[in-house]
C-alpha cells in the first residue's frame, strides 16, 4: 500500500517519472478472451498527449504504448498486461534550475518532506505524465464496458467563468472531439479557447470543471458501506493531479433544496436524477454523472515568489513547456479512471452472481 | 472486498442493520500500549446519537458501546478491538408498511437490485445507524492523534441558504458543542435552527455543508499517486450517507482564479492555503481543511409519489421518527472518518521511518 | 493488515481473547440469498468445542454462536454477518500464576516482544479459542460449497508414530465422526486413543497429521502466480495454531521420485494424482488433498524449565485444563479454513465469467 | 486480486510470459534513501539464470535487468521501482508442437481450463521464467535487510535420496556458491551432481529439498492470527513453481515427539529451536529456518503418455532445453521470496513503533 495501485479485481499498478527512461504499468485481473483494439488504445493516448493542439503545451511526446505481455494473438489471456511508454522528449536540463526551488502549488516540498529525496526533473513521479498509464488501462476497461453497453463520456463544462448551460440532449462524443477544448457547445468552446489563449499569452493558467456521464450501468453496482460507487469514483478523481472538488449528481446544489424538492422518484423514465444514478452507494440504472474541479495549472511563466530548499525567498520564472489549461487533456484521464472503477466494481458484483 | 472495511493498517470492519439485535465492528491494527479514555469514546457516540436535541429525531437510542476485546487493564494490546452497540429502541413495526415500497432518495430499490433480497426494516444496512461504529473507531483514532498534536474539528457551516462567513480566528470546539446545530457562529446558528424547525414543522428536511479542519499534521502524509491524502479523505467522506459533494481547500472556487492568483507560496506562516494543506496528495504541514455537502434527508413526512416492488405508483407518507436535518449529528461522523484516514496514513508513513 | 482478516471477496475478520467477555467475527462478502442451516453451523462448533470426549480437555465451553446481522428470515442478505461467542467457562484465576512466566512453546514471549503488553490469561489472543470463529465462517462456506457439489473432509491420519495406511476407498464422514479421535480406520483409531490416554496420564501431549480431501472442485480455481490455490491453502493452514508442516498432493514424497515416475497424466479417471489436483497453482478437477502437521500441544502438566519476564530460570507446572492431543478438535478447523479458501477463490474466478 | 502481486507495504507486482518480448515488475513501497548496489542485484539474477553450469539447462538467457524508475542518483526515491528483463533467447518455434498438447505435470490444461485461452509457448505465464522478477525484488529487500543485520541463506539439502546431515556449524554462503549444486557439504554435493548428471543423460529429472535459514531477525515480527510469519512464508514458498511441501522448524518431525520432548525453552542461547524461531506466528529472535520440497521438474526428454486438447491420447517427447534438476537455480528464488516476506513484515511492525 504505497499508493501506486488502483482497483481490487481489475487493478492497475504504475511506475515512472517524467524524465526517466520510461513510464509504464501492469493491468492485473483483466478477464481472458477479450479481443483488444490496440489502435483504439493508442488513440486514447493521443487524446491525452501533450502538443496536440494550439492551446496545449509544446512538449511533444509521442506517447507510444508498447505492450509486453498478457495479449496473445490479439486477445487478452487473463495474465497481467505489462506495458511501457518511453519518455522521448524529456529535456531534463530544463529543470536544472529547479533543483533547489520549491515551485508554488507543486509537490516539490511535500515529496521532499515525505521521502527526504526528490527527483526534481519535471516533477518526477508527481508529474501528470504518470496519468498516461491510466489512460492505457482505462482504454482497455472502456472496450470491455462498451461490450456491456456502458458508455463513458466526459467533456469540459467550465473554464474560469465560462461555463456550459445544462445539457438537455444526448451527448455527442464526436462533437466533443471536434473541439480542441473538448466542450460540445461550440459557442461556449469558442469563448473558452479565447480565454485560454489570453492566459497563455499572459504567462498564466486557468482551471475549470470536467463533467462526466456514464450511461448503461445496470442497477446494483457499488459496495456498501465504505466502497460506495460514489466513494470509489471520488477516490479515483481526487487521485488525478490538480483536482480540488468532486460532486455526484447535483452535488453542492442539493444543499439548496428541501427534501421534498430534491428526492428523486424511483424507476421512472422521465423523472429527476438529482442523485446522479446512485442511492446508498449503489447504481440505480440511471445515468451516473459527476463534476470534477481542476485548479489552474500550478506552472506559469509569470514570476512568482517562493522558497528554496534552504528556506530562502526566491523569485521563480518557469521556463518549461506547459499547458495554460490542462482540462482538455484531462478529459480522457477522467474517462479512464471512471472506466477502471466501473469495470472493477462490475467484476466484484459478478463474483456473487455466477 | 465487499465494502465493509476501511483502512489499510488501521482498519475498521463493521456489521449490523438498524433493526437487528446489534451493530458493531472490529478495529484491527491499533498500536499496543495506548491508554484509552473509554468515557471519551462514549461521549463521541452521544454527539452522534439520535434524540440529543430539539432539532433531532425523537428516536432515542442509548447507543452504549460494549468493548469485547483488545483492551486489557485500560490499555490497547495490539490485538483487534471488537465492540457492539445493541439496538434498543428499534420499533420494526414502524416499517411494516414499507416492505413493498421503494422510498424516494433511499437505497431501497438499489439494495433490492443488488442483492435480490432486502431487510426493509428502517433501511437495514443502508441506515445511517451503521455510522455509530465509525464514531467508535474514530474516537480511538482521535485519542492517538491528539497525543501527536493533531486536532480534528468539524462544524456545520451551511444549512440550506444560511451559511457562515469565512473564519479568520481559531476554531473553538467548545463553542461548536455549545450549539445544538454545531455551528460556532451564534447568530448564524440561530438562523439555522429556525429554518430547521420550520422544515420539521412542514414535514420536510434540509441539507447543508460540514466544514472540517485538521491541524497539526506533519508534512509528508499521503501516498502518491492513487492514495493521495485528499483522495482517501474524499473516499471516506463519500462513504457517509447523503454526501453528494466534497472539496479540499478552496475546491470549486479555485476554478474561478488564475494560476497566478491561486498558487500558494510554500512554507510561510502568513501566506494563503488555497490548496488546503495538501500538494501532490501529500500534506505540507498547513491545516488540511475540506467541505462536505449533504443532501437533505430523504425521509420526510410530506406525501411523495414513488413506486412499489410491483412497479406500481404509490403515495408514501413516512411515519418513522426522523431528523429534519442530519448535519449536526453528522459532525462527529465526519471527524471520525477523518481521524481514521489520518491515523492510517500516518502509520503507513511511519513504516518507512523506523 | 494487522493480520486478523482472511480472504479477498469472502472475508473473515475475527476478534477476541480466550478470557475476555466474548470472541467473534464478521463474515463480509457472503453472497445474498443463501438459505443458511444455522443448526449445522452450531454442529460444526460442537465438533471443535472442548470437553467433547474423554480424550479432550475438561474445559467445558458451550460455544454457542449468536448471529447479529446479515441474515434475514433465514437467508443471507449480502451484508456482513456479525457474530459473537460468549466466553462462559473462563477461569482467569487459573492463569494468575502465569502472569510473569513465559510458557515453553507458547506465544507468551513473542507477544510481549511484539506488543510490549500481554493479556496473559490463557494465551489471550494467541489461544486456539480464536479458531472457533473460523469454524463459524467455514461452516457458512461449506454450505455454499455443498450446493456446488464440493465436499471437504478432513481426518486424523497420524498421531505420534501411529498412522493410517493409504486410503483406496471413498472417505466416509460418518465413520470419521463416529471415532472420538476422528480417524476413519477403526483399528488405527483405537491405537491412537490408547497413546493419547497414556500421554494424558503422563501429563504429556502428542502431535500428528491431519489429512484433508476436497472433491468436486471444477478445473480453473486458483490465481497465478502468487495466489496459487496451494499457496493460499498453505497460508490458511499455517495460520492455525501449532501447525509446523504442510504438503500438497504427495508433498515431500515427490522428492524421492524421478520426473518420469512422478508426472501425472492429464484428465484420465484412473491415473495418478501425485500433484494433489493442482498444477501451476490452478485446480485440474481431480481431488485436492493435503496433509497438515501439528506439533504436540505446548501445554503439558509435566514440570518444565523456562524463563520468567525477569529473565530468571523457573520451573513451570501447568494447572489449566488442556488437551493431550488437539488433532481431533483441529479437524473442523482444517475443514473450515479449506472451505473459506475455496469459496473465496471460486468467487474470484466467477468474477470474470459472468 | 488476480494473484500477480505479493506483499502489503513492500509489494511486488510482476508481468510477463516466457516467450513474449519481456518480463518485468514493479516494486512498490520500497523506503526512500536506500543506496542500491545494482551490481549485486544483477549477481542474484546470475544465480538464477539458465545455462549457468553443466547441470543446468542449455537455454542461455542473459537476464539483464533494466531499471526504469524509482532510483535517482543511486538511491531509491520512495516511488515505485519499475524494471524489465528482455527475453532474448526465446525460441518459440520449439513449442509449436506443444500447441495442442497438455504436458504432464505442467499447467497447460489448468490454464486452458481457467482462461479458455493459452499462450502455449514455453508455458507462457506459468513458466518459471517469471521468478526472475522475484529475484530482482528480493535482491533489493536483501540489501535493506542486510543493513538491519538480517542474513538469508538457502542451500540444496536433498536431491532424490541424497541428503545432507544436520548442520552444526555456521552456514558459509561462499561454500554454497562454490558448489554448482549449491550444497555446502562437498561430499554430498558431489553425489548430488552425479545423480543429476545421470538423470540428465537418461532424459529424466530430479526433485529435492531446499533449506533456508534467516538469522538476525528481531523478536516481534509476524502478524497474528492469519498472517503469522510462518503462514506468509508458506504462502511465499508455495507460490514458487514445483513446490509441494513446506515445513517450519522441525516440521513433520515434531509429530514424532511428545510435548515434553518438543517444547523449546525460551531465550537461552544453547537451547533447542524445534519451532524454527517462531511461536504464535511471531519471531522470537532465534534463527528462522524452513525446508521446501520441490517435485522433479515436469519437463523430461523421456517419452510420456498424455492427452491433447481434443481429449486424445498422445505420446510426448519434449525437445526444449530444460533443467534435469531445478533446485540449484531455485536457491536464489527461495531467498528472494523470504527476503520480501521479512522486509514487508518488518515494515508493518515498524508502523506501530514510530
Amino acid at each position: 500500500m504505497a499508493g501506486n495501485s488502483f482497483g481490487t479485481l481489475f487493478k492497475l499498478t504504475t511506475f515512472g517519472e517524467s524524465h526517466g527512461p520510461a513510464i509504464g504499468g501492469i493491468v492485473d485481473g483483466c478477464p481472458a478472451g477479450i479481443t483488444l483494439d490496440l489502435v483504439a488504445v493508442q488513440k486514447e493516448l493521443q487524446r491525452r498527449k501533450p502538443g496536440q493542439s494550439a492551446i496545449s503545451t509544446l512538449r511533444n511526446e509521442e506517447d507510444q504504448v508498447e505492450f509486453l505481455s498478457g495479449i496473445f494473438e490479439g486477445q487478452t489471456t487473463g495474465t497481467p498486461i505489462g506495458f511501457i511508454i518511453k519518455n522521448k522528449d524529456a529535456r531534463s536540463n530544463d529543470y536544472d534550475a529547479l533543483k533547489e526551488v520549491y515551485r508554488p502549488g507543486h509537490a516539490d516540498f511535500t515529496y521532499s518532506a515525505k521521502y527526504g529525496i526528490r527527483d526534481h526533473r519535471g516533477g518526477g513521479r508527481s508529474s501528470a505524465r504518470e496519468t498516461a498509464c491510466r489512460v492505457v488501462a482505462g482504454a482497455i476497461a472502456k472496450q470491455w464496458l462498451a461490450q456491456k453497453g456502458i458508455q463513458i463520456t466526459a467533456f469540459v463544462s467550465q473554464v474560469l467563468h465560462v461555463s456550459m448551460p445544462l445539457i438537455d440532449q444526448p451527448l455527442s462524443p464526436d462533437k466533443i472531439e471536434a473541439s480542441i477544448v473538448r466542450c460540445p457547445n461550440e459557442a461556449v468552446a469558442q469563448k473558452m479557447i479565447e480565454i485560454i489563449e489570453k492566459a497563455r499569452d499572459e504567462g498564466d493558467s486557468l482551471g475549470g470543471v470536467i463533467t462526466c456521464v456514464c450511461s448503461g450501468i445496470q442497477p446494483g453496482i457499488g459496495e456498501p458501506v465504505f466502497d460506495k460507487l460514489n466513494a470509489v469514483l471520488a477516490h479515483a478523481m481526487f487521485s488525478i493531479n490538480a483536482v480540488k472538488g468532486f460532486e455526484i449528481g447535483d452535488g453542492f446544489a442539493t444543499t439548496l433544496r428541501k427534501g421534498s424538492e430534491n428526492n428523486d422518484s424511483i424507476r421512472n423514465g422521465k423523472e429527476t436524477n438529482h442523485d446522479g444514478g446512485i442511492q446508498g452507494g449503489i447504481s440505480n440504472g440511471k445515468d451516473v454523472f459527476f463534476r470534477v474541479a481542476f485548479k489552474p495549472t500550478s506552472t506559469i511563466a509569470k514570476a512568482q515568489e517562493t522558497h528554496n530548499v534552504h528556506g530562502e525567498k526566491v523569485t521563480l520564472e518557469a521556463k518549461g513547456r506547459h499547458d495554460p489549461c490542462v482540462l482538455p487533456r484531462a478529459v480522457p484521464i477522467v474517462e479512464a479512471m471512471s472506466a477502471m472503477v466501473l469495470m472493477d466494481m462490475i467484476l466484484i458484483q459478478n463474483s456473487t452472481q455466477a
